[in-house]
C-alpha cells in the first residue's frame, strides 16, 4: 500500500461518499468520465513516488541557499517539477482553451493530496503558480491572462501571492507597499511600486523563465484600511507584447526566512522599486485588490487544510506500518518473559493513538474533499440554487476546513511519531519532519485565531445565519438517513443533539454579548471548535451511511469498512464529547480570557 | 526579566507556597537557610544567563558529529560544564563529605529548571552524569563510590545510563546484553559485556577525563525477563586502584542519533565487547539491577517533567515578551484603520493562549517542585510517618508529574509559536526550538502511555489504594482551606467535586473490570490525563491560596498574585471540566481502542 494517501480511501470519498463522477453530467466536465479521473489520479501516484518522495527528506535537511545573488535549489526539485509539468498537473484546473485540462476542482484537490503527502516542499511551487494564476483567472483582463497566466499555466512562469508586510502580518489593512501612477504614456494601469514584503513563498529561485508576483499595495491617496488596498502584477522579468521576456524588474531578493518545517520552499523577505524602478500592472479596478484575493483566498484556506490533513494522512500510514511490524512487549494480561512479544498495534493505548489519528485524517480528508466539491458545484453547476445553496454552505465551512485539519492532523503527526517511540524523534524516519512540516499550517493563511473571528464574527451572523442554518440542515439530513440503520443508532441520535447544542449555544451568545463586540468574540476559538469537532462527526457519519450499506465482497473490502465504522464511534465516543465543553464556554460568556490584564502575565 | 524561569515565581514556589527554608531545620540540611539558597540561585542565574543561553541556537544548529573516530561538540559546550563544575552544581544535591553542596533536592530542582531553560541541550550532560553518580551513590559499594562516584561528582568523570537495547525499547525484561563471570582471580564481580545499547545520551564525547556508563545485562543463566536483570559499570577507560585512568576498554561508539531536538546532547549507539574485551563491574546483587534503576528512575522521571516544564516555561516568557511589544490590528469593536494598533497581548485570543501556558507551565512547575520537596522529606525527615506519607505520594505522583507537564508544556510550547506567527515559524526565534526539545519528553524515561500503565496498573491499586487516598486527602484539605475564601469558593467547591469524581470514577473501573487485566488498562491514559488534570488543579489552589492571603505592598506583587488568581480560574474554567471526559470514557469502559482489530486499519 502507498504510504501517502490510502488510495483505497481516497476513491471511496471521492466516488463512494461524494459521488464525485456525476459532476461529469455538468458541461463543463463533460468530456471526462471516472476513468480518466482514475487515470490521472494513478499517473499523480506513480510521478509522487517516483519523483516527489524520493527526495523529500534530502531536500529538508538541505533547505534553499541564497548566495547573495541567486537561490540554490537542490536539482533534484527542478527535474521533478519538469516532470510534473510535463504530466499537465500544473494546469489540472484550468480549462483546455488556455491549455489546462479542465478537472473538476474535487480531482485537482485529490492529485494535490497525492503530491503533498510525498514532498510537500517541492510541491509548494507549483501550488503557489497555480493559485497566483487562478487569481488571474478571475480577476486579470484577457490581455494580462494571456500574457502572464498562460505562461503560468504552461509552466514557463512561476507565480507568488505578496500580501503580509513586516509591520503587518496579520492585519491586511495595515499594509504601506505604494503604488505610484506612472504617466509615461505608455497606457493606463501601469504604476511604480515601492515597499517590502514578507513571508513571500517561492519569492526567488531559477525553477522557470520567470516569477509573477500578485502584489497588493495601496495607490496614493487611497483610503485607510483594507478598502484602499488594489492588486498588482510585478513580473520579475517584464514581458513584452510578443512574450519575450524584457527587462530585469526592480523587485529584489533581501533575505531567506529559515523555518522549522515546510523547509523546501523557499520563503523570501522582498522589495520593490527599493534600488530601481519596480514596476507593477493594476488588475481590476483601483482599491478593490481584497474582493479578488479573497476569493483565491478561500480556495486557498480549503488548500491548507487538505495539505494539513495529507501530512496528518501520511504520518498515520508511516505509524500504521510500524505499529504492525514492530514487536515489543506483551498483553497486560499475558506478561510471561519467556513468551513472544507482540506487534505494537495490538497493545490498546497504540490502537488509541492510530484511531485517534485515522479519525482526525480520514474524517478532515471527507471535510476537505466536501468542500472542494462544493467549490466545483458552485462554479460549475447550471442550477442556480443549487449554486448558492453551494455558496452558503462554503461560506461557513471554509474556516473550518482550514482551522480543523491543522490543529487535529498536526495532534495526528505527534500521535505518529509517539508510536515510533524514540525513533520516531529521529530524522531517520519521516514523521518528525511531517510534525515541522504541518505547524505552519495553523499559521499561515490566516492563523487559525483569525479563522475563528471569520467564522463566529462574520459568518455565523451575516445574512441572519443562513449559512449556519443552511450546515444544520444538512447535519439533519444525515441523522435521519442513519437513522434507519441498527449500528447508527446511537450516532445519529448524537448527531441530532449536536445541532440542538450548536443552535442553542449560538442563541445563548447573541442573547448574551448582543451589542458588545468584543465579548461576542471572546470565545470564538471555542465556537470555531465546538463547530469544527460537530462537522467532522457529521462527516464521519457520512461516511460510516455509506459503509454500512456497502456490499462488501471480499475480506479486505469488509475490513475497510469495518474500520469506518470504528473510527466512526471512536470520533462520537471519544473526541466529540470535546464540543460540549466549548459549547458551555460559549453559552455561559465564560470571560476569563477577556478580563485578563496584560500587567497580571 | 529573565526568560528562562521567573524568579519572582520560583520564589513564590519555594517559599511561599512550598516553605522550602523549613527544611533547613533537619539534620540533613541544618548548614544552610534562604539565604544559601538565593545565593546558589542567583549564580545559577548568573552563569545559565551569561554561558549557557548564548551558544543554545548555535549548538541546534550544530549538532555533535562523529567523524568514525571521535564526537566533536562544539568548544561553548565545554566551556560552559567547565563553568558548571566550577560552581559546584555537578555536586550540588551530593554530601558534603564526597564533594557536594548537600543542598535539597527541591533547591537542586530549581537549579536545573534555571540550566534547562537556559539551554537543555548543554545541560543534558551533568544531568546524566549526576544521575549516574546519584545510582552509585544508592547501590554501589564504598569502594566503587570512591573510585567511581566521588570522580563524577568533581566533573573528572562524566556518567550515563545504558538501559534501552533495538529490540527492546520500552520493554525492559526483553534485553539481551550478556555479562560473562571473569574467572581471571582478579577479584568477585568481574564480569565481561557483550551487546548492543541504543539512546544512549552522552555516551561518547571528550568532555571529560572519562565516562562511566551505568549498564543494564544478564549474567548466563539468568531468569528471563526483568528478574534477571544486573546493574554493571562500564567504564570507557578502566580505572586503577589509585584512580587514575588504565586501559580503555572495548565500549565503542557504533553511531550517532539525529534527533528533531534536543540536538545539542550527544545520543548513541554504543556496542559492548564486540571488537574487544569489554570489562563489567557487577553493582549489588545478581539480578537486582532494576531495584536500585528504579529508585533513580523515579527521580529522573520528576526530572523529565520539571525539563518539560522549563521548556514550556521560556517559550512562555518569550511569547508574552513578544506580545507585549508587537503591535498589530485593532480591537474588534474599535476597527477603525486610522487608529493606532494596539500590542497583540491585548487580543482576548492571544490572552487565551498565554493563559494557556501560564496555567501549564505554573502549575506543573509547583507541581514538580511539590514532588522534589518529597523527595527531601522522604530522604531526610526523622518523622518515619512523614516519610511513609511522603513515599505514597510521590508513588503516585511521579507519573503524573513525568506525563502531565510532557504532554502539557509542549502544548504550552505550540501556543508560544502561534503567538509569534510566521516569525514563531522561524529558526530567528527560540520558540520553535523549545517544541523541537519538548517533543522528546513524553517518549523518554518511559513513554506517556508507559506513565499511564504504571499509574492505573500498579500505583493506584497497589496496597488497597493508599496513595491515591493519601492523594485525594491532600486536595480536600487545600478544598477546605480554601472556601475560608470567597474568591477561592467556587474553586474549593470544584475541587471537592474532583475528589467524588476520582474516587467514583476509580470504583467504577474496579467493578467494572475486574479479572480482566487488559480491559483494566484499556483507557489507563484517560484515567491519567483525568487524574492529571485534578493534580494540576490542586496545585493552582494551592497557589491561590497563598495569593489571596499573600499581603502585597506594591503594584509589581499586587499584579502577580492577581495573576496567579487569573491563572488559576482559567485552569478550573477552562481546562480542568476535560476530566470529565476522561472520568466517563474510564467509568463507562469505554471500548472502542480495546475492540478495534488490527486488520481494520
Amino acid at each position: 500500500m502507498s504510504l501517502l494517501v490510502d488510495r483505497r480511501d481516497l476513491d471511496f470519498q471521492l466516488y463512494e461518499v461524494l459521488g464525485i463522477d456525476d459532476l461529469c453530467s455538468l458541461p463543463r466536465f463533460e468530456q471526462h468520465d471516472r476513468s480518466t479521473f482514475d487515470a490521472v489520479l494513478e499517473s499523480a501516484y506513480q510521478l509522487a513516488e517516483g519523483e516527489f518522495a524520493g527526495h523529500a527528506a534530502q531536500l529538508d535537511a538541505n533547505e534553499p541557499t541564497f548566495d547573495g545573488e541567486r537561490v540554490h535549489i537542490i536539482p533534484e526539485v527542478k527535474a521533478a517539477l519538469d516532470a510534473y509539468i510535463e504530466g499537465g498537473f500544473l494546469g489540472a484546473a484550468f480549462d483546455e482553451e488556455v491549455g489546462g485540462l479542465q478537472l473538476p476542482y474535487s480531482i485537482c484537490q485529490a492529485l494535490a493530496a497525492v503530491f503533498t503527502a510525498a514532498n510537500v516542499g517541492t510541491a509548494g511551487y507549483p501550488f503557489l503558480s497555480a493559485a497566483a494564476a487562478n487569481l488571474l483567472r478571475v480577476v486579470g483582463s484577457p490581455e494580462q491572462q494571456a500574457r502572464y497566466m498562460q505562461p503560468m499555466i504552461a509552466g514557463r512562469f512561476f507565480g507568488t501571492m505578496c500580501l503580509s508586510e513586516p509591520q503587518a502580518g496579520s492585519s491586511l489593512g495595515d499594509i504601506r507597499t505604494r503604488a505610484i501612477a506612472q504617466t509615461d504614456g505608455q497606457g493606463e494601469g501601469k504604476y511604480r511600486i515601492v515597499g517590502n514584503k514578507v513571508w513571500i513563498s517561492g519569492g526567488e529561485h531559477d525553477l522557470a523563465e520567470n516569477i509573477i508576483h500578485m502584489v497588493l499595495a495601496r495607490i496614493e491617496g487611497a483610503p485607510a484600511g483594507t478598502k484602499g488596498i488594489s492588486l498588482f502584477i510585478v513580473p520579475k522579468f517584464l514581458v513584452n507584447e510578443d512574450g519575450s521576456l524584457g527587462e530585469r524588474n526592480g523587485v529584489r531578493l533581501a533575505g531567506l526566512n529559515h523555518k522549522m518545517g515546510y523547509r523546501g520552499t523557499v520563503n523570501t523577505v522582498l522589495n520593490f522599486g527599493e534600488q530601481d524602478d519596480c514596476i507593477g500592472y493594476l488588475v481590476g479596478e483601483p482599491n478593490q485588490g481584497l474582493a479578488g484575493m479573497f476569493h483565491m483566498m478561500n480556495e486557498a484556506r480549503i488548500g491548507v487544510g487538505l495539505g494539513a490533513t495529507v501530512l496528518g494522512y501520511t504520518g498515520y500510514l508511516h505509524s500504521l506500518d510500524y505499529a504492525r511490524t514492530r514487536l515489543q512487549g506483551r498483553k497486560v494480561s499475558s506478561p510471561d518473559p519467556q513468551g513472544k512479544p507482540v506487534a505494537i498495534i495490538e497493545h490498546t493505548d497504540v490502537k488509541r493513538m492510530l484511531l485517534a489519528q485515522k479519525a482526525s485524517v480520514e474524517g478532515a480528508l471527507g471535510l476537505c474533499l466536501y468542500c472542494a466539491r462544493l467549490v466545483d458545484i458552485q462554479e460549475a453547476s447550471e442550477d442556480q440554487a443549487q449554486r448558492e445553496q453551494a455558496g452558503l454552505l462554503l461560506e461557513i465551512l471554509t474556516p473550518i476546513a482550514k482551522a480543523w485539519p491543522s490543529d487535529w492532523c498536526l495532534e495526528a503527526n505527534k500521535h505518529a511519531i509517539q508510536i515510533l517511540g524514540g525513533y520516531g524523534y529521529t530524522r531517520d524516519y519521516p514523521v518528525e519532519r511531517f510534525y515541522r512540516d504541518n505547524r505552519l499550517n495553523p499559521i499561515h493563511e490566516g492563523t487559525n485565531g483569525i479563522q475563528a473571528l471569520d467564522l463566529l464574527g462574520r459568518k455565523v451572523v451575516r445574512g441572519g445565519g443562513t449559512s449556519l442554518k443552511a450546515l444544520l440542515a444538512e447535519f439533519s439530513k444525515t441523522a435521519e438517513a442513519a437513522a434507519d440503520y441498527d449500528e447508527l443508532q446511537e450516532f445519529s441520535e448524537t448527531l441530532k443533539q449536536t445541532v440542538v447544542t450548536v443552535g442553542q449555544t449560538t442563541q445563548s451568545l447573541v442573547a448574551e454579548a448582543a451589542g458588545d463586540a468584543d465579548r461576542f468574540v471572546a470565545n470564538a476559538t471555542s465556537y470555531l471548535q465546538m463547530l469544527g469537532h460537530a462537522v467532522i462527526a457529521w462527516q464521519w457519519l457520512r461516511q460510516a451511511l455509506v459503509a454500512v450499506q456497502a456490499d462488501a465482497g471480499h475480506d479486505t473490502d469488509r475490513h475497510f469498512y469495518a474500520g469506518k465504522l470504528a473510527a466512526c464511534r471512536y470520533f462520537f465516543r471519544r473526541e466529540l464529547p470535546a464540543m460540549e465543553l466549548h459549547a458551555r464556554l460559549v453559552a455561559q460568556g465564560e470571560d476569563s480570557c477577556l478580563t485578563m490584564q496584560a500587567e497580571y502575565f
